[in-house]
């Protein structure tokens, strides 16, 4: 999850994390718009052979962005933003807006496990991060790192 | 789209529809659940190498059809009957209740094109079919060849 | 529930069936738009002092109803007419196109008492009039004396 | 908007803010259940002759509070986070968890004014407080005093 306008830095940042992603050949799921966060990451996993789906907020699929492989049109605005963290195993949130904290907040609400990227620690995520629900990464590797970790843990279960 | 339950002369219609539409190497997107019309269009495709999407209606996603290759997961009940004309093409409906109901009149209102497969006509829908927006098949043949139809219509705009 | 746009005659019927539901004291529901059968509705409501809700699809309220009490914004198109039908005690349909059906099928997935006004009787709803979920009425005394029965015998049981 | 449990202090502020709403005569609008936050501010303006609003997140009722005046049905989860925030004129946000973190962000988003009611101060939140969207108040008679100076604001735009 990220904004839909972002700095060079950021995009640069989103589109290599896309490209891991589809090099561990996971799925990339976000907002699926023409822009921002979201066209940068699925650019790069697009690039690399990953599928992408971009859940739309609008009616019609003008606004998606061609590097989604599925878009999904909901018609719903940011009520959508409930499907995109439902629908994701592990929510990484990259810079963003108001947009992007309402998606940190439902997944923690339902109890999804989130990365943030290059978020710097905030109080209000203090306690989910000291409960192992949340973490924090600075760079791509960081975050496939944390997503490893996700998944060792889980098969141990 | 078609109905939880189901016959099993229905059953046996809407996998071999699943199996038509993987075939033609489209992709099948119903409402996801283990149950009637939708796990039997899924395990077609699915049995033919098809991509399945399903769009469904819980919070968890327990009740998806392991015959769904991607399980969006929405949290919003009948509400997803929305998304799952919006993100379709052409609306398929089956045989089913209400909720199947529901999304012949939705695709109708976001000016889909329709193909009720093994209703009998009815008034409701007879100035849609007049306008060329509605169709009626008897067989997953007749189907196929009605999107057949409305592809190469599409092409020639 | 029923069409954003109408002709004289429905929305005289749908004025007079408002006016007798503020009459009665009951809060009228719809989807709340300046236009049509809702419009019409709610005027007929408002002029006799009664209460209006209004469930609106839009993400801002300028094509409210004025004679919408209470507008809910909800931003979410058509998915809203799920909301129309869970939050109604009674769903009355009027004349009207594919959104008032989804309503109708949406009611009746829902287990909700529907009444239809000036429908012709359809083989569609034929199951659900026999096991007394779905009924017809020619007028909005007709509408009225359906809701005062259902109400009597929802009071004896 | 706040938390569905809160200690004594937090819901003794909400019974009070939901007093003050009601004698100054505007409508209080929460998500509607039965428990925390919600339940004490529309018991506060329901003791008071408030009219209050529920936009509940499930299918039926029963969680419900009996406070509320008039309880509308979503069953869309926290997908009716949007519509809270969507349908209200101004969003106080009283102490909780991700629930009413993203009820502040899509407040934020749909660029609505918010006003943070016993919230520390945060550096995610400074820059909306900075262009004026967001307010701190540390009492209900603070919140009151600054949505009054919003409609006053109003007032002479």
């Amino acid at each position: 999850m990220g904004g839909g306008s972002a700095n060079q830095s950021d995009l640069k940042a989103a589109y290599h994390l896309g490209e891991l992603v589809a090099q561990n050949g996971w799925i990339l799921l976000n907002g699926g718009r023409n822009s921002g966060v979201m066209e940068a990451s699925a650019k790069g996993a697009c690039d690399n052979g990953g599928l992408t789906i971009g859940i739309l907020p609008d009616e019609n699929p003008q606004r998606a962005s061609r590097y989604i492989t599925i878009p999904i049109i909901t018609g719903m605005g940011s009520a959508r933003n409930c499907i995109n963290v439902l629908t994701s195993n592990i929510v990484v949130a990259c810079p963003g807006g108001p947009g992007t904290l309402s998606e940190i907040a439902l997944a923690l609400k339902y109890d999804k496990v989130v990365i943030l990227f290059n978020y710097q620690e905030n109080r209000l995520f203090e306690r989910y991060h000291q409960t192992g629900q949340l973490f924090y990464a600075d760079s791509p590797e960081e975050v496939i790192a944390e997503i490893d970790t996700w998944i060792e843990r889980r098969r141990l279960q």
